[in-house]
């Protein structure tokens, strides 16, 4: 009988789901919508019987050995999800509490970017190394970080909001209710944000000038990078080079042997990773030079989500919070 | 007979190193210059000729269980030295290596910020946290993380270089060769530095316009601050602005429960700490928000080179890197 466990990513958007076992194959995945629901309670209905339609349509044998979580502000030691600015659910929902109705299996939650970190190390690029950091460029941008092999959690369950350092004290307005946070700059909408500054500032021709700010996207903006518009690919330029200076200050915390990169904005490649690496260099710590590899994450292609999610099944909850890589992981 | 251990701190100018027991007595204590060596054979012979005649006029029985050395940018897992910029002996020193030759005993080696963080654990006043940061403000800043009660090493051994995050990408020259540093802003010099910057800038009357950048202390500088000069009391709260800022940059990675401040410039006491908390509670992530406490060490008055270096033995060797708080060290 195979060994499995459920992945579940909540974004503000949707919730993914799917069953898979110890080496990355995912016997079964769907997804609902997570914004339709005001109310956790309703979601928590809709969730369960998704995952049971879907587990129903399994042809073979499985035993769940437990259900991973990840979900934005998703606090570890309490397995609650606590004021996420982009949920409808507001406050502390005590979220494993009351999932524990519907299955009465092992739960543990984190936050998506430790999901993801969790996942880098089970079935991505970080199978060998204790200490590296996953950094996660979404409409925000989450951190993972990982030393001595385990994941930072900090004194309330909440650690690596590398998102919310500071860049200029009296930058962009973040939704934190701070400003200058390195999200309003590293992410899909803080690089919105850079092309229209960019838009004020410079009088390249392109075609971003027939955009509203409502209607540009990071992935239109990736597009025409990458096709070599001047306004786009000096926004990657701008984004990068915050992004490795504040990676710098993070590398001169943990001493990390990788910083992988994960997300829509990393689907850009090179016009990201390069500069990022450039500007990383030069503000790295001199005794850590050439130490420190940036990369992209090497989930960015699979359902990387619901695999970081199950991962922290095999690792908080069947290896006990090692994060050791499953001998078959390790084959792949 | 008394179990002890030896603690040994080597400082740019002198090397402390004493003899104490678990309970932080000190049973002997003692110092040689170490700027006087140009090369490590003679200082070794020296520092361990000191010691030896230290340990002959203790008048008890004692057994002693290891050595523990902290020293500026030492490499844990290597027990090396590695090109420590206030040192005469340049490159990679393979100090446990050579010192072996004088004692068999086991040894353990970090850098001195780490040696301090995990005698505030076994002496001071992280005795009950598993998540704090210790930060050193002595002629540069150094520090020492401690996440799930263990010292953050890094891949490399030399994790906990926050002196080195970035203030001002082209703000003041660095000893580490890149500008803008932290220590650059808070620490000794740093707060120097300060002062005659401000001395430049305001027309307040001061006594501090009678020294030459030579003769002025950050000592002299704690002095006339607590005494109400103008100039002394804006630089303690420059200097407390920008280390609030990259305090709140570390909480966000690492989410302690407390920082505690140690060295010269935390003798200034409230004129620090106060100012230091309130830019450190705007630039912090609310999500974290009252919930860290930014304090004085409370190894200030006590030997706390020496007893960091000792409580290295406790910790790393006997404990085996648990920094589990001996039950006499609790009930002190």
């Amino acid at each position: 009988m195979r060994e499995t466990a459920i992945g579940i990513d909540i974004g503000g958007t949707f919730t993914k789901f799917g069953l898979s076992d110890v080496d990355g194959n995912v016997l079964m995945e769907g997804s609902i919508p997570t914004y339709t629901h005001l109310e956790i309670k309703p979601f928590l209905d809709a969730l369960s019987t998704a995952i049971n339609d879907g587990l129903n349509q399994v042809h073979e044998s499985f035993e769940i050995l437990g259900i991973g979580i990840g979900a934005p502000n998703g606090n570890y030691y309490k397995g609650t999800i606590e004021h996420a600015p982009n949920l409808n659910w507001k406050g502390i929902v005590p979220f494993i509490d009351m999932f524990k109705a519907y299955y009465d299996l092992p739960m543990v939650l984190t936050n998506d970017a430790n999901a993801a970190a969790i996942g880098e190390k089970v079935f991505g690029g970080a199978k060998d190394l204790n200490d590296f950091i996953v950094v996660t460029l979404g409409t925000g941008l989450g951190s993972g970080l990982v030393t001595r092999g385990k994941l930072i959690y900090g004194h309330d369950g909440l650690a690596g909001e590398l998102g919310h350092t500071n860049v200029y004290p009296d930058g962009r307005e973040c939704n934190c209710g701070k400003r200058g946070c390195l999200e309003t700059y590293a992410s899909a909408s803080g690089i919105k944000r850079t092309v229209f500054k960019l838009l004020a500032t410079n009088n390249d021709e392109t075609p971003l000038r027939s955009y509203t700010y409502e209607s540009l996207t990071a992935k239109k903006i990736t597009e025409m990078a990458l096709a070599g518009d001047p306004i786009a690919l000096e926004a990657y330029e701008y984004t990068s080079d915050i992004l490795g200076l504040k990676l710098a200050d993070a590398a001169a915390v943990t001493s990390p042997e990788a910083i992988f990169l994960f997300g829509g904005l990393a689907k850009a490649g090179d016009i990201l990773v390069k500069p990022t690496m450039k500007s990383f260099n030069e503000y790295l710590y001199p005794g850590y030079k050439g130490k420190i590899n940036i990369r992209l994450s090497e989930l960015m292609d699979r359902n990387a989500a619901v695999l970081g999610a199950s991962a922290l099944v095999w690792s908080e909850i069947v290896q006990n919070g090692a994060i050791q890589v499953p001998q078959q992981a390790r084959a792949i």
